[in-house]
């Protein structure tokens, strides 16, 4: 096995994504040493006890110290406030990336408390599950998902992103601190793409954030109607809204900071949608059946892309218990 | 292994759903002899090449000579016609049913066709995959699944129910029948309800017409934004708007008859969605986080029912290739 990647790593917020990190990076031999963290006294007691990372601490500034890598695990709403909390105490020549599902927020809110000497590279990994906490995690979440690097925006340069408080203005260094974060993340088993935060925000929020809030509306919906008992939406939920509900079940917490700090772009699609159902909701109340039938097979190449490039299995039911592969 | 259930059972439009109900009859030994047929003769190819039915014919009218079960599997815009054709030729005593997705439009296009001595039961299989088309069955796709079978509503009695072309009349032959259709279904490993049509759209207008038009919508927007490339959309798909696409790859012209048909219930599910999503849409803009927090946290438990009620696994990923059970 080659060597680490890192010598010391520290996950700060310890939820799906940072114990999967934790597997994930043990199963790669790829930190000397993993140290975790969390504000919440059981999280850290239950991640002790499963053993995930070498070692639990009580606060942030213990687990940043001598850190080659750190990674904030937090929802970005509380990005802003540990970052100012641990900034002064991060390691010289170390790199300071996050998690979170929001980069423009992240930037502004983390990128002034890191000092010059620090790399800060933000990240997306771009997979996830209903499920959260401490014991949510697993070492195959990140496989063939695509991780997220946030980088200056082209032409830019190094020194307008050191202004961002992205890198540190001596562009070979940062070069390197990019290049051996992005060999953590595939050893993790995740592909690599770069690009700069107003895109990242731009692009989840077609393929995310809008989703997500158009679930939870559903759910929320069905959950409303008297008219329709719970148990009659529970059992016949195989017809559709089934999948809707596992998106709606994401974290909470973590999808209220998602939607205020990528506020604009997430309205901008929303609305988009709102124009298109209606002129769908037209073509129904209209009985303009070609319109549908056209949209419906639109819709459908994209699906195919979806398979085609991996991201999904064609598998009935997504190989659910009950189904097998088409002959 | 118990005698069949029916002696000849004919299948008429040989999609995902007769080619599913041909392989589960002959896996349960449900039926003495299955004959099915197509319009399209490229169809009917494929189906005898593959040899889940006994016997395929060239014509609906040939398919249900002597048949004591009629299934009728094209779309719900198909039915009336196809009944009018072969209402003449139905066997005294049989049973006529029916696997569309929408059911008071059903009784209205084929009630008027079915002769005074055959028990017309229409019934809605809550089943199905992205795929379509006579290679797509399996014998599995109804275990577990709920099948609603449709009958007069409670009070109207057996003689309103004549009225509509649902039943006979004569309320002992119309109770066999109806067992006797119950148990086929729950040989092909279906759990059976019975409901009145007007239910039955309303119940699925929620758990199932809004949740396939709103994904429809948001795949259609996500294609037609030129800002993010279609390629981008795909890779960063597994954040949620993945499971959006296999709902919106269905067959477009099942899902435009639905919607044609189920025209009242969708618009009016629809009509509540968009109130919904206007007030969360203005949480957002207002940065209102305890709403929207709220809000998700009460989509949660909606979830947890349906994982416990068997519809639905909570595996990561749905137990997709990179995902495994958490510990």
């Amino acid at each position: 096995m080659s060597p680490p990647i890192y010598g010391k790593v520290a996950l700060i917020g310890l939820g799906l994504i940072a114990s999967s990190m934790a597997l994930a990076m043990r199963r790669g031999g790829l930190a000397g040493e993993v140290v975790g963290t969390d504000h919440t006294p059981e999280t850290r007691r239950v991640a002790a006890e499963l053993g995930y990372c070498d070692e639990i601490v009580e606060t942030a500034r213990q687990a940043v110290e001598g850190a080659d890598l750190v990674v904030l695990c937090v929802p970005v709403g509380a990005m802003g406030a540990l970052a100012a909390d641990i900034g002064p105490h991060l390691k010289p020549g170390s790199t300071l990336s996050d998690v979170g599902s929001v980069k423009g927020a992240v930037v502004q809110a983390v990128g002034p408390h890191v000092p010059a000497d620090v790399h800060f590279i933000p990240g997306h990994p771009v997979a996830g599950t209903e499920h959260s906490g401490p014991r949510s995690g697993f070492a195959e979440l990140f496989d063939n998902r695509w991780c997220l690097l946030i980088t200056p925006q082209d032409g830019s340069g190094a020194e307008a992103g050191a202004d961002m408080g992205l890198g540190t203005g001596d562009r070979d260094a940062d070069d390197a601190a990019l290049a051996r974060l992005r060999a953590l993340w595939e050893g993790m088993g995740a592909n690599v793409e770069t690009m700069d935060a107003d895109r990242h925000d731009l692009v989840l929020a077609v393929t995310s954030h809008a989703p997500h809030l158009i679930a939870y509306t559903m759910v929320g919906v069905a959950d409303d109607l008297r008219r329709v008992t719970d148990s009659e939406v529970i059992k016949y939920s195989a017809a559709g809204f089934r999948d809707f509900t596992r998106i709606a079940a994401s974290d909470p917490t973590m999808w209220r900071d998602v939607f205020l700090s990528n506020k604009d772009a997430t309205l901008e699609i929303l609305g988009r949608f709102t124009e298109e159902l209606f002129a769908l909701q037209r073509a129904i109340r209209q009985g303009d059946g070609a319109h549908l039938h056209d949209y419906f097979t639109r819709t459908r190449a994209i699906r195919r892309g979806i398979i085609d490039a991996g991201q999904d299995t064609d598998a009935p039911n997504f190989g659910r218990a009950s189904g097998r592969a088409p002959r």
